[in-house]
């Protein structure tokens, strides 16, 4: 298998689609979205695991509020996954991860994730390549688990993003208060690490690939948000799912 | 290889051993834990698992007080795992065990354990045994995880013991005042699928095998104590630790 090569994939909507069309598609699938939550939740034999990883400024927030934000609070958990506290370092990498694994019924999104580990922890040179292959043998078990253990579907996106919107983005946090709480003084030497980041995804998307990945083109967000909300549907659809009898 | 049988292996102590003089030099072993514990939480470099199988009586409760027991307890966390609640129920077999898996420093000991998922749950026939041989391959991954991705030594001891042995001990249950809590309606249903149990520990121990089983002779108090003590405390020497300097 030839290695996949992320600057040559697109991080745009494919030619000819319609912005305006598209986003009124997208409001639609969103009310559908809320009706087929509320019969996981009732049903209680699936869960849905959404993990969500891209570089800084590739959009996960906005997503999540976009797409997600339409559906009972109660039944979808959102984590972001930070640099670990002292007592998540003293385990193994998946350990606080597997903690919000989502139960029956529920809808969870990762906001970065186990993937972390084996993404900026590589680039930074603070594991080495040995360490990475068995973080990555880990990842696929520890997948497989909640896949075949408790019939959890998990969605894996990376947001694919140009260098060019990456920037765009990471200077409106310099100039709109309202993204200001957003900017981190690390931006700037992250972008710079561009590069290795996208060498380090395209490890992570050839390796952990028990279950597949979707690379999703993200520069812009209508588009995005209508890839995810489709595939969110298409899932839970394909669950088949009826409201259990008294 | 030819499949394991548990009939055939003995549930006492090798002929020979002097219970007085063994159990001397148990309680010396019981002294260098104490120590070697100490180390351990110090250093913080390497976790240890001790998990403890075996049927209704074969002496789990006593082991735990009497080999463990000297250990400062800020070190060492007894888990017992009974029926799982409705929360863990709804998440993959693991999910509540992975919690409770050692930190750095750390000594833990499951008093039952991962393991009754593919024993009680296959005598009763509540699993079938498609699932019964993912679990397996579950259980490998996820005590290879703790092995690889956090210095954790896993030791597995499953308490052999004779069914006259057992018999003895569930009638103290009802005769001694002292023992009497420990009395469950379901002991005689029980102990009457010894033989459906003894299979499959049998198929545990062949199958699930990246970390090895220990097979513990546990008719005898005093001899079963020796052999915990002296594989925990080989356990820890292995480690070579030293105290972190200033």
């Amino acid at each position: 298998m030839n290695k996949i090569n992320l600057s040559d994939i697109s991080t745009r909507a494919p030619e000819g689609m319609d912005k305006k069309a598209v986003k009124a598609v997208t409001q639609e699938i969103v009310q559908e979205l809320d009706e087929l939550q509320n019969l996981l939740f009732a049903e209680h034999k699936h869960a849905v695991l959404v993990v969500l990883q891209g570089m800084d400024a590739s959009g996960k927030d906005g997503l999540i509020r976009n797409v997600l934000g339409n559906m009972n609070p109660q039944g979808v958990n959102v984590r972001g996954f930070k640099a670990p506290t002292e007592e998540e370092k003293d385990h193994d990498f998946l350990w606080r991860i597997h903690r919000f694994a989502p139960a029956k019924g529920m809808i969870h999104v990762f906001n970065r994730s186990h993937y972390e580990d084996i993404l900026v922890q590589r680039v930074h040179k603070w594991i080495d390549d040995e360490t990475a292959v068995k973080r990555m043998q880990a990842i696929n078990d520890f997948e497989r688990l909640l896949v075949e253990h408790n019939n959890t579907a998990v969605l894996k996106f990376y947001l694919h993003v140009s260098e060019e919107k990456q920037k765009e983005r990471l200077k409106e946090r310099m100039e709109d208060p309202h993204k200001m709480w957003k900017y981190n003084k690390n931006d700037s030497t992250e972008i710079k690490l561009r590069k290795d980041y996208l060498k380090m995804y395209e490890d992570a998307i050839e390796h952990c690939n028990d279950v597949k990945w979707i690379i999703l083109p993200s520069d812009q967000n209508w588009y995005k948000e209508y890839v995810v909300a489709q595939t969110l549907r298409d899932t839970l659809r394909s669950f088949r799912m009826e409201y259990p009898k008294l």
